[in-house]
């Protein structure tokens, strides 16, 4: 069996949110598994030196219209969300805390969850409340999990899952390594399947 | 006839060098021409708080490494130049000045000789005797160009086109402007493609 994709990424970012909705179809091509990997940008930032897109002169305006219109080309649901960018740190410790207790596959099932909830949803997955609501519409018990993320173990074990990616050379959402090659962005999957078919050729 | 592609690039741009070798056969496969605009980079990146990507922490290892491996996965002869990026006023002035007194498909044709030599050729384009040069090889007069491009019409202009620009939206380079939708990168070309073909149908 080869490396399974290594898929990083923001519950904020709305390319990262795209790039979701695709990613296990992508890696099934190539006969490969996924991991999801949530980081913090704002922890990421700091260390590259940029910004949200949406924060940027010219690019802010280019980018707002590009989700939208990204959306709509590859038809994913999608609605600016009211609040953004927001801290998804909440989010990333349920999910880190939910595969640790449930398993994979369950906070996988999780993290297409709180995507949909906040980016088609209309709901601000930045409360801890709504994240909550949403671990338990998968059967997670709330009142563990709303302990469990406070947990040092979870903190400091999501802390430096952000810390192994930004020393492997992750910087933006989503960023994708397979077998230790790294592409980033969503418009870059038409450039892996160049890049996976070229390497096994 | 349809508008042109408008194809906005700064020739101290890698991803602008690679779009350039395929963005008139992407136009021609919906009918349309281009129109090619030289644009400066430093200037637009003061507006839009950008710097240079080789310069950021992180992005930077990631774009060298990106601008090799694009090149390879297209098939486009490249090598990265010793000096870069590079002050490119006089090749984009050259240009502009090229459009004026030998038209268009000259103009074009300095452009990729032009790009050629910074990306596959080793050769300093920031140097203006490079630019020279380059454009004596496809008949124009060197002597000529050097006063043209030292006019204060020629120097206005190309800042004119650079404004223009800007006002437009455009923040980085490739940057293509199709019936006034912007698209930017090469990693958008099949994206373009995916536009258009929703726009006619």
């Amino acid at each position: 069996m080869k490396a399974p994709f290594e898929f990083y990424f923001d519950f904020s970012s709305p390319y990262g949110y795209f790039a979701s909705t695709q990613i296990d179809a992508l890696a099934s091509e190539f006969g490969r598994e996924t991991l999801w990997r949530p980081i913090l940008l704002g922890a990421i930032f700091k260390t590259a030196g940029s910004a949200p897109l949406t924060d940027m002169p010219l690019k802010g305006a280019y980018s707002l219209h590009d989700f939208s219109r990204t959306a709509s080309l590859f038809d994913i649901a999608y609605h600016h969300p009211e609040r953004f960018p927001i801290s998804t740190v909440s989010a990333a410790r349920a999910m880190w805390w939910i595969e640790q207790h449930a398993g994979a596959p369950k906070a996988k099932e999780f993290a297409h969850g709180i995507y949909h909830a906040y980016f088609a949803g209309r709901q601000d997955i930045g409360d801890l409340a709504t994240v909550v609501a949403q671990a338990e519409q998968i059967g997670i018990d709330g009142g563990q999990l709303t302990q469990g993320i406070e947990q040092k173990e979870v903190k400091d074990g999501l802390r430096s899952q952000v810390e192994t990616a930004i020393g492997r050379g992750v910087f933006g959402s989503p960023f994708i390594l397979i077998d230790d090659e790294p592409f980033w962005g969503f418009d870059r999957f038409d450039y892996i399947r160049k890049w996976l078919q070229r390497a096994t050729t």
